[in-house]
């Protein structure tokens, strides 16, 4: 084993830090968060960053860079009020890791990478939906957060629609998203599939948890 | 595929709702995290929210729930000012789990579950690791953030050490959680090992993504 203090990290080569970094939180959600531009172009951008925040209300979050760049996801949440959350699996995986790359505002990623954009039956829920994406997520954009430390942005959205198999329910309302192809990250650029270990029981003082299904 | 909308969420059954929204942000970090009571009890809490905000300075976060009941860990960050966060891998995963259970404060899940603390050899940060873990990260408290629409805190830190083999630290930086066997969560209870898909290099706009060492 090797410690490497705070000094160390500050003195690291500014990629390698990155990388390192990058891969100390664990393994990380996957989504492409779909948004509508004003000018009516869906854009759609890769984040790992998506979080649960509450069940009731169902509320779910994810970080934005800092805007000191044109950050267009940002900015049709904030003038739109809506955005999508859609889970990658396998057959997409590199048309959703080029959604990373610097497109200009006029350009739909949708167009660049060949994924299709699905739009709500319901008429005021705006934002698109990836069509090929096996669980998708629409929320109602609630607030921001700044966490003033390093200009990051908190996003947080209500849901208000959730499209998936109902298959992949179970009784218990646990919904198998690894039997959905759902994948994980790690790191900027390292993709996983995963292979469940078990489900444990709820876990009590003096009573031994157990694998449950 | 199925719709279900926000009302839809809220008439379901409780603990359906909560295993059901929990699963959709896709598959989510897993850690410990170590902390010191006033009354020197070492406490240990499973989370599966701790996020990424940062590389330089480096931030990471997790996700509080809310203070109406005894919340030892927050309690013992905000009254020390450390925290460590220990990655899980299967051999001490029961152990992990085991530390969800609602322990008294003067209880310490180490005791309790004989996972071992591990303090760092710098005098100055008195939070414990988990000796077990195969990547542990020591962090200063910098501030949280109380997110009102469900009274969650986001609590902040920045990392002031990090413990592990130098061996999985590749060339870039890239840190093989994979191979620190670090596994990954969904729901409330699902654990999953994970196998590595590809890495993808940088994406640019009008070139193709590739597969990386």
């Amino acid at each position: 084993m090797q410690s490497y203090s705070y000094n160390e990290i500050k003195k690291m080569d500014r990629l390698f830090r990155t990388h390192f970094v990058n891969s100390l939180a664990g393994f990380k959600s996957l989504n492409l968060v779909g948004t509508l531009g004003q000018s009516g172009i869906s854009n759609l951008c890769i984040v790992n960053s998506a979080i649960h925040i509450g069940a009731n209300p169902p509320l779910m979050a994810f970080i934005s860079r800092p805007p000191s760049v044109e950050r267009h996801t940002l900015e049709n949440i904030l003038s739109t009020g809506f955005f999508t959350l859609n889970h990658i699996h396998k057959s997409i995986l590199k048309q959703a890791h080029q959604c990373s790359a610097k497109y200009k505002r006029e350009e739909s990623e949708f167009d660049k990478t060949g994924l299709t954009p699905y739009f709500s039956k319901r008429k005021d829920f705006i934002a698109p939906y990836v069509d090929e994406s096996n669980i998708k997520i629409g929320l109602e954009y609630k607030k921001h957060l700044n966490i003033d430390l390093n200009d990051t942005i908190m996003v947080i959205g209500q849901i208000t629609e959730i499209i998936l198999n109902p298959n992949i329910v179970g009784n218990d309302g646990f919904v198998d998203i690894n039997a959905a192809g759902t994948l994980t990250n790690s790191g900027l650029d390292a993709y996983y599939e995963t292979t469940k270990v078990n489900r444990l029981s709820y876990a009590r003082p003096d009573e031994s948890v157990r694998e449950i299904r």
